[in-house]
């Protein structure tokens, strides 16, 4: 178990609300602190935790230092910025995400050298900060555009947007800093040159949801309501378009509160929706937050893939139409399940409903813990869930964002690598919640939990294996409820309170309610053995085929565990054998279909005959691990020998 | 049938070497003049070549106007342009893609206004041109940026290309003009500054085969070696690749002459290769010739649509990966089918094998013909296989480039129109040619034609009707053979000779030779019905699914011809029933899949169903005619009841 800290001295000025990324007042259930759950460093998220903070911070650091997007704020300073400064637009953005990460890291564990790092940074960045608030490195200063002239992609109050983020992590772990400051005086900025703005909104949303949060850490009801603001105007094309480009690509095609489904870029959606529901629970807007629970439902049913992965389109990094969800070309990018998990976190919160912790608990498997090498040190910024051609080798240098198949150190367009710092740094908080007097178990991750006046160890392999045990370390002597979400995956889970006989529980929540006693077991039991999955006829792109799931893991066939001289494209599966747990992963029965000599033209009169012969056994892997190997092909829809359309 | 002119007086400079766009000395097969060919106006092409000539050329010259594209020409005449001129960068194109289609609608039929608005066109062009033969209303002028300071994006070259297309076109139907004049300067200017400039190509290609062909119309070498130069360096990495993007976008990553695919943005790949084909037989290289051949055959068989349509992503409007052919995200760019029959007509040239005439075929029926609408005043930029959504109504105005679903006016970037325009204007050249003493009907089409010594008369309905009846109208007093493709789809086909019975012929070339007489007539038919045709098990796209063709012609299902409340995703195909004919498409026998409730999640643990109930016919329609009743919803590919994998 990694060392961290719990303290729990009083906050510097008192402003702490909680150690949480998320803090709405009047929410149904309350997320935890991330000071009050702590990861085993052996477990699937305490070692990615682990890493993150040893390897991955430091990681990023280096890149924007080397590449000069660190530099960018001293040039400011310095005043002797260009036009050709180092980065695109947004570069800032990403300085600050890794501010946010290193926030949450150091409220983890003590670290001088991290601490350090920490504040020469926020010192950078606050000697860049105008007098009058406004903090920009591409635009608003001599030998850049002005201020505020390319709202709909210069990506400004974006940028602010993740300073805010970094400064609520911040004054909810530690108190009022230099950084805090800086943010207060940014957010006074935006909210004075935007009030009365009509036209004034980003094309990129983020400011919003940074915000309201920021508004709620501090108790400052002026940077909510400009967050409504911004959310108001919206979609009502005032933001002008490229050419190109169409509206909805930054969702200024039809106001928040009307819209049906996300659609457009996929994390400019999922960012505006996080922030418009945070905006709907501060202003009880019933009707703006159930227009949200319909976008969500629409999206997820139809827009979402198996790996909970969103945007199926290069072009834009976008949603496709309802049901277009192709294997190869699926972008998913890695901010966009990150934001996803944003935007299902707070929609769990305002309603308790358990199918939001599902789709996080799906999304953070296998997309967020797919994009960073076990070392993380490189990462995928698209997650496609089929590889046709092997990959080169990831450039050492700046690589391509959407190259699939490599996992890359750094990439032009690198929003990624910070994402997945800030996100797995900040962790602990969405794994578990309050609501009255229960302590909700949302996610299953070995470590020591506190809440409610209980202390709990939970000890678990999942999501290897199934069995959560529940140990209750400390206890208030007064009746407390555990509550423990049963995804929806898991068929006959058992629980088993302390002393008593495992019964079946049905998917969605089981509980025990009692006065517990420190010794106290309480025993989940998912049933992680692998399963068949299959996609809705509406999925052209993986008509005829079968997905393997593994508890919360989708998994995937590589080129290199197939037997020799055997194509990934080949392999078809005889589903009338149930696939068999293996490793962590499973071993499907499998026919090979032979290479058949090119024909020069793809279409013909006879359809394709089901291979019958080779038969074989193929192994399948956890898709969160693929390419760890080196270069391969993979697949995780895989055809079906008996396929129905 | 439409009056035109077969002027067979000489030349006004004896330049004229036949009235034909691709005019090698050492080919193989030889085309026939574009005069030669006198289609019927009510046939399938006679017609759309009439609209194309009477609407089309009109609508694109008044848009051109009304968007300032020619005006451009002016201003750099009168020396008042900036940065802020009308259109892309490559909007001069437009205008020399329409003056080639104006020079071969002249060539066809006398029209004094249409050779007013040339020759008033022409002379805007040439008062652009700098005194050195430079000529761009994008660059070189002062307020513009310099000559050929973005060589990877600027598309000077490319524009320059367009205008020796032009004027190939006017020297080879009219003799030396005004247009051939600037034209001629305009290629002296590239070769002077161009020669030995070993980082100098264009990241457009499309100099390279223009340049190629304006030499052979001029005799002039020169310009055939500078062609040979830019492809020479091209695929060496010179060409500085933005973020974003990478060198196979333009071509520039492997030497064509080692590339074994075609790859990266499909039109500039196959402009590159046509203009390839070009040099490699000019310049006699045979290695070059079979590297072409091999790319083509491998990008044909892996990386083409049913329809002939190439490029299968938005991203780039590029070619995939091979196998990756998604129906709903088919770009198909209507260029690239135009720039496909420019490559495989070099092809068919160099080698004479019946293959490439057979892909020509398709892509003029189902890319090239899908394009435009009835009335000459619409196109298609993107041809999808598959429409998810109903569209909207085009806009009035400038349309995005890839909306799916309705032919508009006009786009943003407008290649599409004009590249239509001067393909329909010159079609007859690509549909018959000659190779000693043969006469080769390579397409069927009504009309006359002229050549060996032979007039035929050609009486068909193909493609609705199969029957291809071929009466000679006068014959020289030597043996000519007559040979007739016969499409590699075409099984039974028949063929009578003069006076004799119906014989089976193979797919592939068949023929007469003979001493044939005015009266005689022989007839080919081949079997038109409605056909199942599958899709090679590894497109995973359509996996499951069939298709039905109808001779060359593709047929589409449009949910305007289902049955009420029936959802074209539900449509079963039952291929136990053969397809019926129905007018100019087919019925199939189908079941449908009754909506399902949606279950929130789109992955599960049943397989689909195939619905065995609603049985019921459905009537299919060619797929070049889609979308002219209104917005509509449409699938090629149609899931088969009984689907293998």
């Amino acid at each position: 178990m990694t060392s961290f800290s719990t303290s729990t001295e009083p906050s510097p000025n008192g402003l702490r609300v909680g150690s949480r990324p998320v803090a709405p007042a009047n929410a149904r259930i309350h997320g935890v602190d991330v000071s009050s759950y702590a990861l085993d460093g052996a477990g699937f998220w305490g070692s990615r935790q682990r890493v993150n903070g040893t390897a991955t911070i430091a990681h990023c650091l280096e890149w924007m230092e080397r590449l000069g997007w660190i530099e960018n704020f001293d040039r400011i300073a310095r005043g002797d910025v260009t036009r050709e400064r180092a980065g695109w637009q947004f570069s800032d953005s990403e300085v600050y995400k890794l501010l946010e990460a290193m926030a949450w890291e150091l409220s983890r564990r003590a670290d001088d050298e991290l601490a350090g790092a920490y504040a020469r940074l926020v010192a950078r960045v606050a000697a860049a900060q105008d007098d009058d608030g406004y903090l920009s490195t591409a635009f608003g200063h001599p030998g850049l555009p002005p201020r505020y002239s390319d709202l709909a992609m210069g990506h400004e109050l974006y940028n602010i947007g993740h300073l805010l983020q970094a400064a609520v992590a911040r004054v909810r772990t530690y108190g009022t800093d230099d950084l805090v400051a800086v943010a207060r005086r940014a957010a006074d900025h935006v909210c004075t040159r935007f009030w009365d703005d009509e036209d004034g909104l980003c094309g990129h949303p983020e400011i919003e949801v940074a915000l309201a949060e920021f508004g709620r850490a501090l108790g400052e009801p002026r940077y909510v309501e400009q967050a409504r603001r911004f959310l108001e105007r919206r979609g009502r094309g005032r933001l002008p378009v490229r050419p190109l480009l169409s509206a909805d690509y930054f969702q200024d095609d039809a106001p928040i509160r009307e819209a049906d489904v996300l659609r457009g870029h996929a994390v400019r959606a999922l960012y505006l929706s996080a922030g418009a529901v945070d905006v709907a629970v501060e202003t009880h807007d019933g009707d703006l937050l159930a227009a949200l629970e319909r976008q969500w439902s629409r999206t997820v049913e139809r827009r979402t893939y198996l790996t909970g992965g969103m945007g199926s389109r290069h072009q834009d990094e976008g949603f496709g139409d309802d049901w277009e969800l192709p294997a190869d070309r699926a972008y998913c990018e890695t901010c966009a399940g990150v934001a996803s998990v944003m935007f299902a976190w707070r929609l769990l919160l305002a309603t308790g409903d358990v199918k939001y912790a599902d789709l996080i608990e799906r999304t953070l498997f296998n997309v967020v813990a797919t994009s960073p090498s076990a070392d993380g040190r490189a990462f995928f910024y698209a997650n496609p869930l089929h590889q046709r051609e092997e990959a080169g080798e990831a450039a050492d240098g700046v690589n391509h964002r959407a190259e699939g198949g490599v996992r890359a150190p750094w990439f032009d367009v690198s929003c990624c690598p910070t994402n997945v710092a800030r996100t797995l740094a900040s962790l602990p908080a969405y794994l578990a919640a309050e609501e009255g007097d229960a302590l909700i178990l949302l996610q299953y991750a070995a470590g020591e939990l506190t809440g409610r006046g209980l202390v709990l160890r939970i000890e678990t392999d999942y999501p290897f294996d199934g069995r959560v045990r529940v140990h209750v370390v400390e206890a208030p002597d007064e009746e407390r409820t555990l509550r423990l979400r049963v995804p929806s995956w898991a068929e006959h889970a058992t629980l088993a309170a302390p002393d008593a006989a495992p019964t079946f529980v049905e998917a969605g929540w089981a509980q025990v309610r009692r006065v517990f006693s420190p010794g106290d077991v309480v025993e989940l039991v998912l049933p992680v053995g692998p399963r068949f999955t299959w996609p809705d006829a509406r999925i052209d792109a993986v008509r005829g085929t079968v997905a393997v799931e593994r508890g919360p893991l989708v998994l995937c066939v590589e080129s290199l565990d197939l037997p020799p001289q055997t194509r990934i494209d080949g392999v078809r599966v005889d589903t009338r054998f149930e696939p068999r747990p293996d490793a962590d992963g499973a071993v499907v029965s499998v026919a090979m279909a032979p290479e058949r000599d090119p024909r020069g033209w793809a279409y013909g009169p006879v359809p394709a005959e089901s291979p019958q012969e080779r038969r074989s056994e193929v192994r399948l892997i956890p898709y969160h691990r693929w390419a760890e190997r080196g270069p391969s092909t993979m697949r995780v829809f895989l055809p079906a020998l008996t396929a129905r359309s």
